[in-house]
């Protein structure tokens, strides 16, 4: 496919807008789905117009179509339309109002309930289930599913935004949604038309020399590193949200302290109760 | 976009292969970056050709790209050619070859280390680091970043497959990369040229109402599910291995019997004393 010779403004343009202009990686290849991934924000306002027909279908083929460890499909998904329960868990995740302005709130299960219930069919017992191990998969199946329908959504000029603040009470998400043991909520995933004003601008990450490493893990100039990276994240936030925070800042806000988890340091406890023993 | 008249044919075909033609869900809205995901397909053989130069870079330009959680960005890779480690992986693995094959192998790492750094320069304890709720982030993330990968390559003809095996151990993992504490191999993933013969067909998979609810968690009729569903791909599984499987047969086998997983029993030993407390 593309070669990245008719396209290279364009990707010059799409990293630096990532990276920061002094710190654009040596990309190669290109082609029209990897600009639409470059290309994504995250978007907390959204019109209550509905979207069309047969778009959750849609995103669900989608999603469906990540690959899933061993073929198990320890995911599963709860398209949420109602206003109140929306309003519900707008409330758990901290009060963020786009969970209520969003036409579609898709909550997406780590759901190991199916297995056990097909076990509890075939009169088996599965033992493979209570591991912390099984977790894991249905968790990161979940994200892999998730983040194919953020994709597919994106091309179809959709917005979205994940909601981790969901795991803030996730038994009192259960209770709203009839979950069953063995399901729990991994994240909440906002679909919908974001607000012109809220659509935002690309925001830059670490540089790839910080994340990317090759044949082994060596520790790089972290302190070079985030001085700049710091500046970009400064500059970036000062332009949307009217103070400027550096990336040191946001992340000792936000994992100095637990009171910043809003819940979350119970995560454990409620799985256990939810009926993951996560041995 | 693409409202699907133009595509309605190419749509159907694509919802037929991944669902069976007995279960295509009523999809709307198409576009040729959801026809791409359609088409997915964890591939188990490579040519041993290079990828073209920068093909790394792009990949995780890609996979950088993808939301991560408050910004944190708490996963790393490492990018791995060298066809020792590889051997290593493989046998990690439970001998998949495809990881000797492939040119390029990504270990997607969890990664709470940069962050411990982060602290330890400003002098501060953060104190919500050693909690499961983190490493829950910090998984689900490296899988979120990781799909965008797999979406990239796949736009670039690529082909890849995601190796969870890589957690039968983690800790033999980190003694090849020289992982510091508070980093785990998520996941591992093959990129590269499908031989022609491996490229194989589209997976189905269980029907939309199996695993999509709405407004809350209701049980379907599972055994008439699950009876088409066992048809579907054990006609698929014929096609492909010579010996026909149905997926209660498949699902059985995987978490029936401890001896399935290869040692990833013991994830949340390794896990601790890799300096991931889950708390």
């Amino acid at each position: 496919m593309p070669d990245g010779t008719q396209s290279g403004e364009a990707k010059r343009r799409a990293l630096a807008l990532r990276y920061g202009a002094g710190n654009v990686p040596a990309a190669g290849p290109w082609s029209p789905v990897i600009a639409s991934l470059l290309d994504h924000r995250s978007v907390r306002g959204f019109k209550t117009d509905p979207l069309p027909e047969g778009t959750l279908e849609t995103l669900i083929a989608a999603a469906q179509s990540a690959a899933t460890s061993s073929n198990l499909q320890t995911w599963s998904v709860v398209a949420v339309t109602d206003p109140e329960k929306k309003a519900v868990f707008a409330t758990v995740s901290n009060n963020q109002k786009h969970i209520e302005q969003c036409p579609l709130f898709l909550v997406f299960l780590a759901d190991l309930s199916r297995l056990e219930r097909l076990g509890t069919a075939e009169r088996k017992d599965l033992a493979v289930l209570p591991y912390l191990e099984t977790f894991v998969v249905a968790a990161i199946d979940a994200g892999l599913a998730a983040q194919n329908a953020v994709v597919a959504a994106e091309s179809l000029g959709l917005s979205t935004v994940y909601i981790g603040a969901m795991r803030n009470d996730p038994e009192r998400v259960a209770r709203e949604l009839d979950l069953p043991p063995g399901t729990m909520c991994a994240f909440g995933l906002c679909v919908g038309y974001g607000l012109p004003e809220k659509l935002g601008e690309v925001k830059p990450r670490l540089p790839q020399d910080a994340i990317l490493f090759r044949e082994t893990y060596s520790i790089p100039d972290e302190a070079g590193q985030r001085t700049a990276y710091d500046r970009e994240l400064e500059a970036f936030s000062k332009r949307h949200e009217m103070s400027a925070y550096t990336w040191t800042e946001r992340v000792l806000n936000r994992v100095g302290k637990l009171t910043a988890i809003n819940g979350r340091e119970r995560l454990k406890d409620q799985l256990r109760r939810m009926g993951f023993p996560l041995k």
